[in-house]
C-alpha cells in the first residue's frame, strides 16, 4: 500500500509547475550564475590545485573497504598510508558522474530537479539549541522541536526541502538519534529530507521505515525522498571513518549523498580563500570519486561548505562577508565541473532575527543564489552561526528568500517589455502607466508580493500598531503550528514503525489541539 | 582664509590611502562588475530603445534657456514642443563626456573618484520624517536632525559621502529650506556633501556659503563639495521646469550634478522592468547631454533611479526584488556607457531597524554593488521606503555595508594564496591552520571585523545581556552625537554665514554639552 498516491501527486505536481511557470514570478530551479567571483582563468588555476591536492597529497584514515574499491579503481596508497587519486580518474570521474538528478519529495509534487546553475533554496544544520518560542529563551533542541519544524518548512513555498536543522538532544545513543530524527522529518513534511547519518548502521536501520512510508520493501530506492548528509571528511584532507562507512552504505542503498566537507579558513582550512575554495573542491572530489566507485549511478552532490574563523577568536562566523565569498566561489566550481552542489548561505551570527540577522542572510544567500548554488543549504531558520535556530526565521527568511529568487529570475528583455509604442502611448496620452494593459498583465508574473515584508505606509503601518517583522512572523509561526499537522503517513504504517523502532515523539503530539501550540 | 589646511588634508588623505589599501580589507572605489543581470545584446538593445525614446519621442517642457542651447547644439523641438536627441548627438555626448572625476570632500581625505565600475556607499533621500531617537516615535524630521545625522555620517567608514536624507520641515521657504539643508550639512560633516536644488535662486544663494567655507570667494569652484540633486525630470519623459533652472546654474557653478531620473515601474515608468530601464536611462542621457552643452567639462552623474510600485496599491517598494534588478541592471547599463553613475540601494520598506529591513537592505544593496554602481545612494540610514529614516539603521547599516564591500574586494587568487605547500606543510604537519605564518599574514588584510555585528557565542552573548543589534546601534549613536562635534568650520567663517544667511540651527546647538543628546 502507497501511504502516498504517486500517480496523482505527480500530476498535480506537473499541472502545478506548469501553471506556475507560466504565472508565478518564481520557481524552484531557476537559472543562476549572473554573478562570477572567479574568472575563468582563476577556476582553472583552482582547479589545478586542486588535482594537485589529490594526486600528491591525497586524504589520510580511508576504512579498509574503500580503500579497495578505490586501489582497484586506479588510486594508490602512499608509504604515510594517504589515499593518492591520479589526475586522470578524476576527470574520468567529473566527466562521467550525473550531472542532474530528481530529489525527490515525500510527495511528488516537491520533486525538484538538482543541476549545475539552477537554483534551490533550503534548510540544513545541526543546531544543537533552539529559541524557545514561548520563552524567547535558548534551550537543548529536541525530537518534537524537529518534528515542529518540518511542519512549518512545509507550509513555506521558498524552502524546496527539510534537511534537519536541529540535533535531537532528547536521544540516547546515535542509533536512537538518527532513527527519531528521521522519523520526526518524515511526519512532518511531504519535501524531500535529509538527515546526517555517521554511522552505517544507523543507515541500514532507516532503510525499512523509509521503505514503509514509500509503500513497501524496495520501494524507496524508486524515489529516494531522503538524503544521507555525509561529512565523509575532517579537514584538512582526512577521511571520516565512520562517516565513510555510513557513505558506503547511503550510496548502496540508493541515497542521495551531500557530500560534506566543512573546513573552516584558518583552522582546518587555509586562511586565504582560494586556498580554502580549493581544498573543499579536492575533499568533496575525493567523496565522489568514492562514491562513483562503489555505484556509477549514484546521486552524489558535490557540498563543499569552508566556513570562515573570526581570527580574532577562532570562532566561526557564518555571516561574513567572507562566507558569501567561500560560497558563491564554490557554486561557481561547481558550475565550472557541471556538477549537481550545495554551498551553505544564511547562517547569520545573530541570536535574533534581528536586523544583523536580515543583513547577514540578505548578502550572503543573494550572492550564493547568483553564483548558481543548485542547493543553498542552511538557507533558513538558523542563528548563531548554526549554533542555534528559531521558529520565526523560517518564516521571515522564507519570505525573504523570495524576494531574493525573483532577483534570480531576471530581467526579461523582449519586444513586448521593451516596447517603444507602450512609452509612446502612455508619455502622448494619460501622463502614467497605471491603467495600461501592460501593467496589469505584468503584475502577476513579474512582480512577487511578500508574506511578511510590511509595505504600508508609516502611518498605515502605526495605526496597526507598529510591529516590527519578528513579531508579524511569530503570529503565521504560532497559526501553521497549531493547525498544520500533515497526515501523509496512514496510521497504520505508523503503527508499524511505532511497533518496529523507538520512536519518542508521541502519537498524541502529532494531532491538532494537543496543547503544545 | 581655507576652513581647512587643504595640502595637509591631501598629503594625509594620499597617506591613509596608501596605507588602508596596502593593509585594510576594503576601501572606497574598489571594482564591482561581477554581477551581469543583462546579457550583452541585452544592454544593446536596451540603448537602442533609448536613443528612440530621445529621437523619436524626446522631452517635453524644456525651458526657453535650456531649448535655445539645445537646438544650436543640433536638437529640435517637434510640433507638440517635444525636445528631441538625435541619435549622433546623444552618442558623441556618451562619447565626449567626463568618464571619472574626484568627488571632493569638504576634507580632501574624504576625496573619492567616481567612474564607472568603482563602488562607493553613501546617503540620499528625502524622508519628511525621522524616527525620534528618544520615543520611538516618527516625528517631522528638522534642520537639527539634518546635522545630526551629518555629525553621525562623518564617523561612519563605510558611508562615503553625506547627500541629505531628510527634509527638514522646521523651514518656511524653499530658500531658507535649502540654505539651511546646505548649512547642516556643511557643518555636521567634512565628507562631501549634496542638496537638492529644485530653483535657481538657491543655487545662487548657496555659492557663497560654499565659498565662505572652502576659503574665498571662488574656491568652491576649484574643489567642489557640494553636489547638485537635480531631479530634472518628472516621468515619464518630461523635464521638470524649475530643476532644469537649478540644474543650469549648478553647471554654471561647477557644482557636480546628480541628474536623477526616479520614474516608479508601474506608475510613471513601463511595469516591464526591461521598459522602465530604458525609459530612465533615457531621461537621464537628456539631462546629460543639456549638460554638456551647458559646460563639455561637467561633472554629470548618471543617477537611473527607477523605482518600484507595489501594483496592488500603487505604492513604493524600495525593498523588493524587482527594484533591486532595476538598481543592478541600471549600474550595468551606466557600465554599459562607461559614465559615473548612482543608483538607489537599501531603500527597505520596513519602518523599524529590524530582520526585514536587514534582509532588503541586504539584497539591494550587494546587487546593485556587485553589478559596480559607482555610487549606491539611499544606501543608509532609510526606512519605510525613503519616507522615513533612523539614527540606529546609520550605525547598523554601515556596518552591513562593509561586510558587502568585503564581497566586492572579491577573492585573490595567487600563488601565495593558491600554494600547495602551505597546506601541505598543515597536513603532513600540525593538521591545523591556526598558527601557520598565512593565518597571521591574512588576517589583516584579507578578513573584516565588524563594529556592530555580535559573533559572540550563544551563551557570551545571553551573558552580556540577549541584546539586538538596534540595541547595540543605540548606544553607539548615543556616543557619536554626544561627543562628535566637528570643528571644521573656523567660528569667524561661521559667524560670517549667520550674518548673511537666515540660519536656524543655534549656534549653542553645536557643542558637546548641549543637553540634547
Amino acid at each position: 500500500m502507497l501511504a502516498i498516491d504517486t500517480r496523482r501527486s505527480v500530476r498535480r505536481g506537473r499541472n502545478k509547475a506548469e501553471a506556475s511557470s507560466a504565472v508565478r514570478p518564481i520557481s524552484p530551479g531557476m537559472f543562476g550564475g549572473r554573478y562570477r567571483p572567479l574568472s575563468q582563468s582563476e577556476m582553472e588555476r583552482i582547479h589545478a590545485l586542486v588535482l594537485q591536492l589529490l594526486a600528491d597529497l591525497g586524504l589520510s584514515q580511508v576504512t579498509p573497504s574503500l580503500e579497495a574499491r578505490a586501489v582497484a579503481a586506479g588510486c594508490h596508497v602512499d608509504d604515510a598510508g594517504r589515499l593518492r587519486f591520479p589526475r586522470a580518474l578524476v576527470e574520468d570521474v567529473i566527466a562521467r558522474t550525473r550531472r542532474k538528478f530528481t530529489l525527490h519529495g515525500i510527495d511528488p509534487a516537491h520533486d525538484i530537479e538538482i543541476a549545475a546553475g539552477r537554483v534551490h533554496t533550503g534548510t540544513g544544520g545541526a543546531a544543537p539549541t533552539i529559541m524557545d518560542f514561548h520563552s524567547g529563551k535558548y534551550r537543548e533542541s529536541t525530537v518534537a522541536d524537529l518534528y515542529d519544524i518540518a511542519r512549518l518548512v512545509d507550509r513555506m513555498d521558498n524552502i524546496h526541502w527539510y534537511h534537519r536543522s536541529v540535533v535531537a538532544r532528547d536521544t540516547n545513543t546515535i542509533l536512537d538519534l538518527d532513527i527519531n530524527t528521521t522519523y520526526a522529518c518524515l511526519s512532518g513534511t511531504t519535501k524531500s529530507i535529509a538527515v546526517s547519518y555517521t554511522d552505517s548502521a544507523s543507515v541500514r536501520a532507516v532503510i525499512p521505515m523509509l521503505d514503509a512510508v514509500a509503500g513497501g520493501e524496495g520501494k524507496f530506492r524508486e524515489r529516494p525522498f531522503c538524503t544521507a548528509v555525509c561529512c565523509h571528511v575532517v579537514p584538512p584532507m582526512r577521511f571520516a571513518t565512520e562517516s565513510c562507512d555510513a557513505l558506503e552504505a547511503a550510496v548502496e542503498a540508493g541515497m542521495p549523498i551531500l557530500l560534506v566537507a566543512a573546513g573552516q579558513a584558518g583552522a582546518t582550512a587555509p586562511a586565504a580563500l582560494a586556498g580554502a575554495v580549493a581544498q573543499a573542491c579536492a575533499e568533496v572530489l575525493a567523496g565522489l570519486v568514492l562514491c562513483n566507485i562503489i555505484d556509477p549511478n549514484c546521486r552524489g552532490i558535490f557540498a563543499t561548505w569552508p566556513f570562515v574563523s573570526d581570527l580574532r577568536t577562532g570562532a566561526m562566523s557564518g555571516g561574513s562577508g567572507e562566507q558569501a565569498l567561500l560560497s558563491a566561489a564554490c557554486a561557481q566550481m561547481a558550475g565550472f565541473y557541471d556538477l549537481p552542489n550545495s554551498v551553505p548561505a544564511g547562517m547569520t551570527d545573530s541570536k535574533l532575527p534581528d536586523m544583523q540577522a536580515g543583513g547577514e542572510k540578505g548578502y550572503t544567500i543573494s550572492l550564493a543564489a547568483h553564483a548558481g548554488a543548485s542547493m543553498i543549504h542552511e538557507c533558513a531558520g538558523m542563528q548563531g552561526s548554526l549554533m542555534g535556530t528559531s521558529f520565526e526565521s523560517y518564516v521571515l527568511d522564507n519570505d525573504l528568500i523570495g524576494a531574493i529568487l525573483r532577483t534570480v529570475k531576471g530581467i526579461e528583455v523582449s519586444e513586448d517589455t521593451l516596447s517603444f509604442d507602450v512609452i509612446r502611448d502612455v508619455v502622448l496620452g494619460e501622463g502614467h502607466y497605471l491603467g495600461h494593459p501592460q501593467t496589469f498583465a505584468r503584475m502577476k508574473t513579474d512582480y512577487l508580493y511578500p508574506g511578511i515584508a510590511d509595505r504600508r505606509s508609516i502611518s498605515a503601518w502605526e495605526d496597526a500598531g507598529a510591529r516590527d517583522a519578528r513579531d508579524v512572523a511569530r503570529d503565521k509561526v504560532q497559526k501553521i503550528l497549531g493547525e498544520h499537522y500533515p497526515s501523509h503517513i496512514a496510521e497504520d504504517v505508523d503503527r508499524k514503525l511505532r511497533d518496529n523502532f523507538n520512536i519518542i515523539l508521541p502519537r498524541t503530539r502529532m494531532f491538532a489541539g494537543n496543547g503544545t501550540w
